[in-house]
């Protein structure tokens, strides 16, 4: 097992942000190549400043399992961007004006505020594809299921449509969870699964591993509702208070910001608690990373 | 090989499309499980009258090329489950506001039109996901990354793109060609293909599937073109005439209506030709059939 002892977070994260971005530059097609405003639209959603959580926490899971990244084409780097793209056509998607219909994303306009409808929806498309065509050549049909399976409508797509349905509703704790499991946490809890199953993990490390992306999946939704009402536009990149606008069901609308943010803090202790051998390994110091971070 | 000399293709296109069917039904989530909005939207799109073409050109070529039918859970049955969602998808996507905006569809209200703009959009998106989980329970990764790149932007995605952009623009036979043979071609090719593929096809024979699948492809979107100037809107079930109220580059407006049948009835024998030695076997029926459609 890797152990972190001696790891600044930040600088980790600093790095593994700089090689996922190295990734999905060379796994996203060129915009020289037709159809070059589709593929603009493609790299301008996906390659704008992101935290790149999902394959981080992939990688990170992977190291943990003792995964090697010797090789260039090792599996998980396929797995990585995979989850980047999917993750980007989702927000593509949700952005749009029958969604949510939000102006702006990761600090800039959205896909459809700058390429119009038609394109935004066809770069969504063509992401979702594209992050199917990446993860085939890990060789893992397994890891094709895991990913498929926590896009449908029982994972994200099922959260999508809760969310959609419960706006302007008044929701009980118990609701929001659902959705959140689903629409934020289906993929996170995802990511780290890919990592374990790609570096060949028992089944009892493989639900170790699950059980953390659970806990640290809606945790980090949490603080998502949390600082949309706290935090500010600029570090964002995104409108602050559109939740509250749009009537969106969120945590701290059931519960109040305050136990919001106790439920957060408690949900980390949870995740890191599944290492009690290994309290300082690289995926503890990202649990604490996600219940602190401030945008 | 398989021969078909007694074959009626009437009775094996009607029997072929039973099986489809109730595959599609076994294979698609129930509409009394939740997200029950998004499954019957799914359902009623996927489940609307069709000719399961993709899907029976998949398992004549798995037939054509000796694959084993009689287990249940044979490879081919995923794949054809997957070639009907993932056409089902692109045509609900295709017929929202933003894309062609079309009311009609198989003879009944497009998903948007029944369910609403958002549930279409997700409906589309799900059943994306759903093909790709389907085509993993072939285990085969190579299967995967066929259809993810006929999708792509290579492919499908890439000829909507050009569709879109060609609108209201003078465009040559060969634009017109090139955009068919994404749009529509890139699919029909990928269900040959993927028959010889899960079939463990020698490469001569993919090499000969491809060929076949290409020439039939082309054809099929040629004599759509055609139809949607000749045909009535009872028999196809979406409004005809629409093509040219769009200014959509077709192949007869390249050409012409007279010039644009011949060319299918050549690209018909073409495709024939590739098996001298079997004129008469399931997918030469096929070939004809799909020269002499009128629906």
């Amino acid at each position: 097992m890797t152990r972190a002892d001696t790891v600044d977070i930040t600088v980790y994260l600093k790095e593994k942000k700089e090689l996922v971005d190295r990734l999905l530059d060379s796994f996203l097609p060129s915009s020289a190549v037709p159809p070059t405003i589709l593929h603009s639209a493609m790299r301008y959603s996906v390659l704008a400043p992101g935290k790149r959580l999902r394959p981080i926490l992939a990688l990170s899971a992977y190291e943990y399992c003792n995964g090697d990244t010797t090789a260039n084409d090792c599996p998980i780097y396929f797995a990585m961007g995979a989850l980047e793209m999917v993750h980007t056509y989702s927000l593509i998607h949700d952005d749009l004006p029958c969604m949510d219909d939000d102006d702006l994303r990761r600090g800039m306009p959205t896909c459809h505020k700058k390429f119009g409808e038609a394109t935004a929806v066809l770069a969504g498309d063509a992401l979702h594809d594209e992050a199917f065509a990446l993860l085939a050549r890990t060789g893992s049909t397994q890891a094709v299921m895991e990913l498929a399976e926590a896009l449908g409508t029982m994972g994200m797509i099922g959260g999508q449509i809760a969310d959609v349905e419960a706006e302007g509703h008044q929701v009980t704790k118990e609701d929001v969870i659902n959705i959140h499991n689903r629409k934020t946490g289906a993929l996170i809890r995802c990511s780290v699964r890919l990592g374990a199953i790609l570096a060949d993990a028992d089944s009892d490390t493989l639900t170790q591993i699950t059980r953390f992306g659970e806990k640290i999946g809606l945790a980090f939704q949490i603080i998502d509702d949390v600082l949309d009402v706290e935090g500010d536009t600029k570090r964002l990149g995104k409108n602050v208070g559109s939740d509250s606008k749009k009537k969106k069901a969120t945590y701290p609308s059931a519960v109040g910001i305050e136990q919001a943010r106790k439920d957060a803090n408690n949900l980390i202790e949870e995740a890191v608690s599944v290492f009690s051998e290994y309290e300082d390994n690289i995926l503890v110091h990202l649990a604490r990373y996600i219940g602190q971070r401030n945008c």
